[in-house]
């Protein structure tokens, strides 16, 4: 905060003005204030003058509702109220909540902070393993998209010899379909249509030749445009009928962070840790009839491979997952980001799209799905660029009509994006100049991945009070940890969840940044933590071991 | 549509199917539908069996609430209604309306398949001038920018010695910035600390020294983004207590659509079209006066230099409409993504902050703001990027918490985009090698908006029943336009504003799509449309006789 502005009134004073105004309305009769609920907090504040009656503090005003409440301080300067405050703002955005970059994030950040400005710390370094950052880990980019976007972005370069020509052709063909040639062009909302077409050419191929339109594709900002833009068209209704989604606990805090904002149910669905984190139909049955007696369900979200779980889905279990939908009245949604990380032998990542369609046309015709992809995972793992589609299969025409209204709202997907993401589903073919080159990264990046992924469990495994899930795909482990009734004790003593402190304490202690399971949601009683096995070997190897002197310090110090 | 999706069921079907499941539904007293609202359509819509009685369907399974409403169709195949239609969706979605992507741009993209198709019309191209795409015109990109974000997409070419030092310096700065290195990585969610860093002095640059704290910045994926975002957080309340928020009309229509969307309450004052769409403080009064009525006012958006209507406001003017605020305890958003678009003699861009800092802190330690900028306008035009950046001024620590935690949600603005709003708020600087090459490309690319911008003042005004203002500043041309009662009656007839009928009509007839004035806002009784003036000149003195010649015409046929 600049100090100009802080010069007559720290944000204290502004902040314990503006609940003394809240209160002074409050009494005054008036309602400028927010909705039912925030009011409540106002109402039991005492007025500012009797809670702190060493300030001089008058009001130059009537308090009557909109006119300025105007105080004069200390100094003589007249400061006024907040317009927005915590008690006046939206009360559904108080309500989301998102772990991945939570307080624990906050903290790891301030002390690489602390660090750089010479602190002394039991660590030299902070490692975060909190989120599925690729590159930020060390992972190389593909070489050939790298080039590409160069390409595009200054055309001059399409001179220059050193460029393979394959790289050149694509970029050609995606300038051609950008306006003026340039990437700076806003694109159609839906996407750029060569890149919607070369998307479903690409499922085609990777669903074995089930059709694809490129019209049922929209290219995204990440995935997480597409699955809240997919949410938002959902929610309606209000009490009893409001809109119900169901999600896998643990889930990835997207999910939960949206239906908050939304303001729709979440429901609840759990995973079975003790089968690899299985996904049953009876317990989507259970999840759904409980929820009925308190809203609409209406949607059901998977997430495979997994997310934070590390699972991936057999065909017979995605097979009953459509049975359920199609049963139960339930429109679909798929986030497949991961589709290209399974490292398990015996697993293999199937689409929602082809099973369902491989079900029959009772099926192929009729259940509503939209399946989420993304640049910023599997091998490419290009999050920055804020790349993604989605496909909507048997969606109402007039509701696909309002779905491409909305997204012309915000004009267009990042450009750079939509062309990455082009080059993800159309990247170089044999007989092209940088085929070669582009499997070998790409395999490199995956097995090395495969590697890491079972590096993670075995270590792990190894900790006693640690139990770690085979990692057959995704980019996360997931494990179960013990914690002491004793650190339970001074966790809830001090208002922490049992595994924030436990993840607090392991930062504080190694530099270790992970996410606490009860960001993802877990079973009563039970504490996980989620960590990418995206680091190097060598500090994956480092990691893990520190990882497991801390848990075993930890039990000791708790036993 | 794919083929095998529409084998059994056309979309018409499965909407008839949809609006009888409700209508069965409605009688069997579920809940299953969605808010008031829509059910009341439902209700009174009459069940399938009646309205299609040539129809063989018959229900499967009961109609109770949750279960699947399934149909056999005439060829023996099972169909179920949709979960999502146009009923159950979310209605706030429903009230959208985003005219500048509007069904005139729809027509005009038919009109350009069917040109390409061979069909025959009486133009040889569709010029899409109904939306502020700069490169789209032909608009060069500046070569120092599109060097930057090549260096920065593939760091290889940071050994060509082809590529100027200073080029090289900034991608390398950006770089250091980003995870691994790379723009792949994930950023802060509030954006690159560096790029912040440089937003804060250009602020500091731009107003004469008022000191910005980097901590304030937010970037952004384009300036539409982070105006949506805070309108979410001042929504809340119910009935009268529903937040209300002013804009201008005419207004640029992410406005009324965010408001829309948010379900807040859009509360008009109309700028002066008399005084060349001055923005007088008894409209703002009167406005706000109304609307305490009804809602609860609670925030001022203001766009300078106007969208769609090209005014600059004075330093008086801003003066008075932040006194306004004040008094009536408003929040206030500047949309000043224009502020390098000015041109008319006199005329000067004066930021928000600078004048609020510069009417002391009596107004600089209160007054809510927050303001917006872009990658998309001013001379760059990089709208396919989605750069842009909002600082936000006196914000609530405890309000700010809760806007960092939302943004961290979608986890980051696309790091292109950061990296090019970089090199806008840091371009090259005297005795850097790029320098007199940025000035040169810069000043051309100004002057030439400010030469288009008096042609099109100039040859409208020529046109009888055309009354065009000076575009001061922006990218736009908003004239009045006359229409003659005859036209007024047959669009009417049709269901039309008369100024969509006009500007389809010339649509059809020249190729030029124009945004009708009704899709921004207006003076009942009055008519305009939007044009942009980016063409490049030559072409632009053919659009406007074009225009010219469409109105006489128009005018002569409904005389």
């Amino acid at each position: 905060m600049s100090a100009t502005r802080m010069q007559f009134l720290s944000p204290r004073n502004a902040r314990l003005l503006s609940r003394g105004r809240d209160a002074l309305l409050a009494g005054g009769g008036g309602g400028g204030g927010g909705a039912g609920g925030p009011r409540v907090r106002s109402l039991t504040s005492p007025p500012l003058s009797s809670s702190s009656p060493g300030r001089a503090l008058s009001s130059l005003s009537a308090t009557r509702r909109g006119l300025p409440q105007e105080k004069m301080s200390e100094n003589g300067m007249v400061s006024r109220a907040k317009v927005l405050t915590i008690d006046t703002m939206n009360p559904t955005v108080k309500k989301v909540e998102y772990a991945v970059r939570g307080p624990i994030v906050q903290r790891a950040v301030e002390l690489e902070r602390e660090l750089s400005e010479g602190m002394k710390k039991p660590f030299a370094e902070v490692i975060k393993a909190n989120i599925g950052d690729a590159h930020a880990m060390g992972q190389q980019p593909i070489t050939f998209f790298r080039q590409v976007l160069a390409l595009c972005s200054y055309p001059e370069l399409l001179n220059d010899s050193t460029f393979p020509e394959d790289a050149k052709s694509r970029a050609h063909r995606i300038l051609q379909s950008c306006g003026g040639n340039s990437m700076g062009s806003y694109s159609a909302s839906q996407g750029i249509d060569s890149v919607r077409q070369d998307v479903a050419r690409y499922i085609e191929r990777r669903d074995g030749g089930v059709p694809c339109d490129p019209d049922d594709i929209y290219l995204t900002t990440g995935a997480s445009d597409g699955i809240v833009t997919m949410l938002k068209l959902l929610v309606c209704g209000e009490g009893a009928a409001r809109t119900g989604v169901m999600i896998s606990i643990p889930q990835y805090p997207l999910y939960s962070a949206a239906l908050a904002e939304l303001g729709a149910v979440q429901i609840n669905y759990y995973l079975n840790e003790e089968t690899c984190w299985s996904l049953d139909i009876s317990e989507l049955q259970r999840a759904l009839d409980e929820a009925r007696q308190y809203c609409n369900p209406r949607a059901l979200c998977i997430i495979n491979p997994g997310n934070p779980t590390g699972q991936v889905q057999s065909r017979e279990c995605i097979e009953d997952v459509i049975r359920f939908a199609a049963k139960e009245r339930l429109f679909l949604m798929a986030d497949e980001v991961y589709q290209d990380n399974v490292y398990a032998e015996g697993c293999q990542f199937h689409s929602f799209k082809k099973v369902l369609f491989e079900m029959g046309p009772e099926y192929s015709n009729t259940v509503e799905l939209a399946s989420f992809h993304s640049t910023s995972k599997c091998y490419m793992g290009e999050c920055g660029f804020r790349g993604g589609y989605m496909e909507i299969i048997n969606m109402d025409d007039e509701v696909k009509a309002q779905l491409t209204k909305l997204v012309s709202v915000r004009l267009c997907p990042p450009v750079p994006g939509q062309a990455l993401m082009d080059l993800v589903v159309n990247p170089p073919q044999p007989g092209e100049p940088s085929y070669d080159s582009f499997i070998k990264e790409r395999t490199a990046t995956l097995s090395a991945l495969a590697q890491k992924a079972k590096l993670t469990e075995q270590v792990l495994n190894t900790v006693q009070g640690i139990s770690c899930n085979p990692v057959q795909g995704a980019m996360y482990s997931f494990p179960r940890i013990t914690i002491p009734e004793k650190a339970i004790k001074e966790a809830t003593d001090k208002g922490q969840q049992p595994d924030m402190f436990y993840c607090m304490k392991m930062l504080e202690e190694t530099g270790i940044c992970l996410v606490p399971g009860s960001g993802f949601g877990q079973k009563d009683g039970t504490y996980h933590f989620r960590m990418t096995i995206l680091p190097p070997n060598d500090k994956l190897q480092i990691l893990l071991n520190k990882v497991k002197e801390f848990h075993q310090r930890f039990a000791q110090q708790y036993s």
